[in-house]
């Protein structure tokens, strides 16, 4: 796997990913004014393609961009196939900013989007093999996280205080609810129900976390979408995050609290098995 | 005045703006991972400069940047000098980021800081002529806006809300409390005492706000750092705004509640005169 990938698309073009440089002027880099998503592949298929750029649409249509998403795909396609990744498992990335002007907060009058994307091979075989600890932090973010925005900061600096507590993710709470960790989305079980926090403005509405609810739905398990609080972990059972290169990971630990005796739940097994058949048709033929 | 400006300072170089580019993996541009600076100038004479680098300061140790702020002097006054505005008034802009890394939220490994200079010209005079209105929105920001971070999205999409309905700036409203403009300080008169809110992790703390309170003690203009309700702006005699090239705005109207009968106040006049003492010396002899 390259440090970088090596050939990246950037506004019309095909870049070595050394050569593929914007203004410093463009509002991606002076005010975080954009947005992203990321696009899992197994084996060069694109997982839920249509879902995410549905979600960039909304992610577009919220900061008021004007992009016509119509041209991703092949794009998208383009940036697998000239990686040499049509076999392998990865993920697409595709920015989106504003584009370039003098800087002001409020929008430039006529501007280009820039447009920036490219693919990297990412291991997301064994996901169901893997078992983290994660710990909870006030949630500090702006009350828009359903917005896919670039300007991260804040899951910047808690991301990297999770690497330096050597724990996998750290999971936000706001007003004693827990809302999603710093990019993935999280579930409960408790009582043997599935729980997750609704898709309102204080969390992403992540894919993953969609799919999980459609194979709910096929595997005939319980759930609701409503938030958990910090004093109900004690009474619960499994739990899970979901995210595009986080799959379905089982979570053991969460603060000082060990779910499940510290192994994977039942329901976590028989949803991340769901998840193989979906990414893997023919696995477990 | 360019549209642009001309020479731009990037790591070391000297660049015509078109040509000052940054790789699309800069942390800057992908995570919204840097903090930056505006720093006025008068008649080329940089008001409060090591406030300002002392604030910057504060803002990388916050978001853990290692970078020699020592250098900034000189090429802020080579920015200056290169662009010919050694007799004008204008701003200096100064941005770092963490650099050019792979993508991942946690920080890299180890990385050069991206650093970019800029100085415009910026017409500061008669800003004491200047009246406006403002309107209250929520504070939907994260809860670290005592760091001046490049992470600006939301920022952005409130003042393009000002530009569209008119009004010069929006207030943010935080549990009913006055917090801070999106890119000023905000200031109350009541019962002849001057109130602001506290530096706290929730408002900027403003240079001009510092400048603002010390002219209060030379002037014998009572202060408090306290912050003001929504409800208690029926009592308020005037208001202002202050910011790097604010300067001390008057405020006539906020929301539908007009200060002063629409007139700047005398307390606001005293202020205004005060700023004009320091970064005009001389203009009144």
């Amino acid at each position: 796997m390259p440090e970088f990938p090596c050939v990246v698309y950037l506004n019309g073009k095909w870049l070595l990913h050394q050569e593929a440089r914007i203004s410093v002027f463009d509002r991606g880099f002076m005010l975080g004014d954009g947005t992203y998503e990321v696009i899992s592949f197994y084996e060069g298929r694109f997982f839920h393609f249509e879902d995410h750029i549905g979600r960039l649409q909304y992610s577009l249509s919220q900061i008021d961009l004007a992009f016509d998403t119509s041209v991703l795909e092949k794009l998208c396609e383009e940036a697998v196939n000239r990686n040499a990744l049509t076999d392998s498992d990865g993920a697409v990335y595709i920015q989106i900013t504003r584009g370039i002007a003098p800087r002001q907060h409020a929008f430039p009058a006529s501007v280009r989007p820039t447009c920036l994307i490219y693919a990297i091979p990412v291991a997301l075989g064994d996901f169901e093999k893997r078992q983290v600890t994660v710990k909870t932090v006030p949630d500090s973010r702006w009350s828009r996280s359903d917005i896919k925005g670039i300007s991260l900061l804040p899951n910047v600096l808690v991301s990297e205080q999770a690497r330096k507590e050597g724990v996998f993710e750290y999971i936000f709470v706001r007003k004693g609810m827990i809302t999603e960790g710093t990019h993935t989305n999280i579930f409960f079980v408790k009582n043997n129900i599935l729980l997750t926090h609704p898709a309102d403005h204080h969390v992403l509405s992540g894919i993953g976390r969609r799919v999980v609810l459609d194979l709910c739905k096929e595997l005939d398990i319980s759930f609701e979408e409503k938030p958990v609080s910090l004093s109900e972990l004690e009474n619960v059972q499994e739990a899970f995050l979901t995210g595009t290169t986080t799959q379905i990971t089982s979570v053991i630990k969460m603060d000082d609290i060990i779910f499940n005796e510290g192994k994977t739940g039942t329901i976590t097994r028989k949803l991340q098995q769901g998840l193989i058949g979906l990414t893997r048709p023919g696995y477990f033929v």
